[in-house]
């Protein structure tokens, strides 16, 4: 079946749901009840809390709907006779005041004769075309009426909804492994981030964890952008307001960022983005053609302000660590340019095992040009062109998305897909005709004339909260072996094998591994099932034996094997799973 | 002579500055005329402007009127009598208002009968006690009235004095070459960072070459913190104020912080210290005595508000990054925790070639128990006495300053001369008493008991901003080679040897030195006094010669000669310079 047609399914599910509730609690007051990712929902307020048992009961009284092949038919109808007809249904009503003030026409759409609702559609045209066998009702949660806390608190039922019962059986397995690789669950329990109430909401703290995986990634970035010509900058978390009103932000992104402090009579803003400050850097001096490209890197704190509604875990925070850069080009160097930051995407991507990765090319629309879009036809025909090109040239999966550039101009988004198919938005490249104009922006060219650069923006390990959060539900906390907080943990068999277990970490943190002693007084088994449950890539076990051959006996995470080596041996074989840039 | 003695010519030297000024011109009104380090000033209100000639004019009235042999002598006066003696001076008639508002004793003094000032002394008796040939007057500059930006400018005539000739003249080559070393300036000139009056007075943007001496000194810090034992962790900078409520700062230290910002209606505040937040993750699980010493290391970002007249380059910033670190112990490890931290001082202080230390043991006064220290008697004597014996055991220069403790217990600060001998406050160690209790922190003894943890406050490399000034001014930017933002220039003679030139770079670039190549059309003079200017410790000249040979020409940062090693020879001659922890 077409996409259109699961959506209408969807769509109709979320009617049947609403029957099946009213059948049950007729003074139930309805909210709406749209299609999401997957599934639908429905907000209710009820008039006493509803639980599970519920929920089995709603779904088999929309099973048995189904069954009875009832017809969806439409109707346009007036708001007077609409306001009539929902005249007990207060958020109906609201919803009627709204589309009479915005003259909507207004339609109703009748499932057989059992239940009718506000709806502009589309439906099913019987419910002879939904899989009974395909749909579920999954959960529900607290929902504020229109998404405002200044509104009364509803109750959503979910639903997931499939063409078949296989997808959503699958769906259902795919969601379980999710769930158990959840990073909020897994953070905690390895002891990589949490947050205090009483530093305040969506700002994480790094336990030690977490700081080494979070100062691994920085390394790295800074190595393999040392390799690739980056000049590192570090510039301040706060500014003066005008900074900001020169890049735009303020102007038309204030409602994302903090709330400004009085500073000797002065606003100053947190930075939301680190732009503005290199550019301060790049006009900090001239700039001659053969200086660019320039490319000034930074991990830089932003703060954003997100709704604390909005706020999710790693994935959703007020304070973030940047894999930042601005790279200022001439304009004969975009090709060029374009083609070594998304090879430095794939080399990241392969490093971190990721294997589906996909690239949207966004255009613009030249009807939208001096509106939507910076008024330079010129400079986006030429380069959508060249990005268009190096995507094909990379052989890389992508697709063109017409009108969805940004002001600045045309940009590469980067969906990729976790191990097990989960999907993150991670990366954005943009390539911005305007900032350097915004901020006078020149270099003097091979002719002695001053001429304005282009900038690309790029971040391809995102902020260290999003990728981090990633990596943990990628690898479901198993990181490998060079990004594991604990590398190796030594187990000593009994308390006269300790001494040679504090040797052989003396040898191994010598050569900057992070090694652990598990000298708690816990039988071996149970060391090393606690070794598994932490997930440390290598377990060393040392008893008599160990001690007599001078070997050790090395178990690998996930492996029921044990292998007796030499330790220098074994140190060679871990010095070849380090990254070296 | 001794201390007093001194203080009591710069006080005479004052107001004989000021009689010579009254002499050339009368109509002047008087400010005030304090003693400062190593000489005095006095601030005056003129009608027109001075210059440079007028300084040496009264340099030369004082030395006369010294010759002449003139008594000091004091006199009691009522605030009546003062105010008619004073009548055309206005800011004498402030000052006299004052003292009369206090109720404070009044007193003049006369030099001779040429000059009446009002003062509290003490002066010299006779001008006979001043050495003439030691003094001597610097230069003007703008001083706020009472140092507020609401009173009128008047102008500072500043002026050294000391007992000897020898004296002056010592400390007049010293200033000259601390100026020339000023960081402010050499930090302009070698590119390491800037200011923006854009973004704002006192937060420092760190260049490239800036940010690679950060980026070393951090890396040192962490691996060296790393051996030594430290977990780091990564914590937000800013909090809701309860967090600094209860910590003590925002009723005590609210001047020094930044102005909150309103977020979802309540405030937020830039953490001036790290503190809470380190005693926050240490909270944030039950922690045992065998995890004691705890030490939570972090380069954590504080911003401080100072006063914009007070900010000085590097020196006095508004943000910065802190070398910090808190350290959790049980009460029988302070001694050797203490001395590990001593014995890390001087670690760094070797590897950064600080000849000149001195410590100082702030203890407290037993009659301030409960008011300006915490009232733990027992824990005060105990522990003063260890670090006093932790202090001797080392064998460090150091001296005791009786209550000049912290609130929360004895500290340990730290002064630091440079190579010519300058003075510089770098770190202060803090064993605290209080805040444990504040935070409620605990730990379960080897009994069960819960038990409060001391904590140690410690940033042996105090904060980037301020220790990279100091590195500056210390090396007068030649900094040593593992530090260095450029460590080898590579001259090519001529263009055809660009190419060799380039090959080496990739050699000694794969080692991960630091290497620029010089392909500019100058001579090749022009590009070694170049990379001379730029402190650059090793240039390598390729031309014809070396191209035959295949060996490299390698010159040395101030050296003359030229030495012709093998490229491999010179690889590891470098790597011998690298830092290893």
């Amino acid at each position: 079946m077409s996409e259109k047609s699961i959506e209408n399914i969807r769509h109709s599910l979320s009617h049947l749901l609403a029957a099946a509730v009213l059948k049950k609690y007729p003074d139930t007051k309805l909210g709406i009840g749209p299609t999401i990712e997957n599934g639908f929902y429905y907000d209710f307020l009820f008039t006493k809390p509803i639980n599970d048992a519920d929920l089995i009961e709603f779904e088999k009284e929309m099973r048995a709907l189904i069954k009875q092949s009832l017809d969806f038919k439409s109707e346009e109808i007036t708001s007077a006779a609409a306001k009539k007809l929902f005249k007990n249904q207060p958020f109906k009503l609201e919803l009627i005041e709204e589309l009479a003030k915005e003259k909507s026409p207004m339609s109703l759409y009748h499932t057989s004769d059992i239940f009718t609702d506000l709806c502009r559609g589309p439906h099913v045209k019987n419910t002879k075309e939904i899989n009974h066998d395909a749909f579920k009702l999954t959960h529900i949660a607290g929902a504020y009426w229109k998404g405002s806390e200044k509104n009364p608190m509803l109750t959503r039922i979910y639903g997931l909804a499939f063409n078949t019962n296989k997808e959503l059986e699958d769906y259902l397995v795919f969601m379980e492994e999710a769930k158990k690789r959840d990073h909020r669950e897994l953070g905690k329990k390895f002891e990589i981030f949490t947050f205090s109430e009483e530093i305040g909401q969506g700002l994480p703290i790094w336990l030690p964890n977490g700081t080494i995986i979070k100062d691994l990634i920085e390394n790295l970035a800074k190595e393999k952008e040392a390799a690739e010509g980056y000049q590192r900058v570090s510039t301040p978390v706060i500014t003066k307001e005008n900074l900001f009103i020169k890049s735009g932000h303020l102007p038309h992104y204030k409602e994302s960022m903090y709330a400004p402090m009085d500073i000797d009579g002065e606003n100053y803003y947190l930075k939301p983005m680190n732009c503005p400050f290199h550019h301060t850097v790049y006009a900090s001096k001239p700039r001659s053609y053969r200086e660019l490209p320039l490319r000034l890197a930074e991990y830089g704190l932003c703060h954003r302000y997100e709704k604390s509604g909005e706020l999710q875990g790693l994935m959703r925070v007020r304070s973030m660590d940047m894999n930042d850069a601005h790279i200022y080009v001439r304009p004969d160097q975009v090709r060029d340019e374009i083609k070594r930051v998304i090879e430095l995407h794939e080399f990241y991507y392969k490093l971190f095992e990721i294997k589906k990765i996909k690239y949207r090319l966004s255009l613009h629309d030249k009807k939208e040009l001096g509106k939507k879009y910076v008024d330079m036809p010129k400079a986006w025909i030429e380069n959508e062109k060249i990005l268009r090109e190096v995507l094909q040239g990379l052989k890389v999966d992508f697709y063109e998305a017409e009108n969805e550039a940004a002001f600045y101009g045309p940009k590469i988004d980067i969906q990729v897909y976790s191990i097990i198919g989960k999907e993150y938005t991670l990366g954005t490249v943009q390539l911005d005709f305007a900032q350097p104009q915004r901020f006078d922006l020149k270099y003097i060219d091979d002719k002695g004339k001053e001429v304005m650069p282009y900038v690309i923006h790029r971040a391809p390990l995102s902020t260290h909260e999003r990728f981090i959060g990633f990596l943990i539900e990628h690898y479901a906390g198993a990181f490998p072996f060079w990004l594991s907080p604990v590398q190796i943990k030594i187990l000593p068999v009994g308390e006269n094998h300790v001494k040679k277990c504090q040797e052989i970490k003396d040898s191994l943190s010598a050569e900057k591994f992070r090694v652990e002693i598990d000298d708690s007084g816990e039988t071996l088994g149970k060391k090393i099932r606690g070794a598994e449950m932490q997930k440390v890539p290598y377990t060393i076990v040392i008893g008599d034996k160990e001690m007599e051959s001078g070997k050790i006996a090395v178990r690998e995470r996930g492996k029921k094997d044990i292998e007796t080596i030499e330790l220098d041996k074994f140190i060679e074989n871990c010095q070849k799973l380090t990254i070296k840039i």
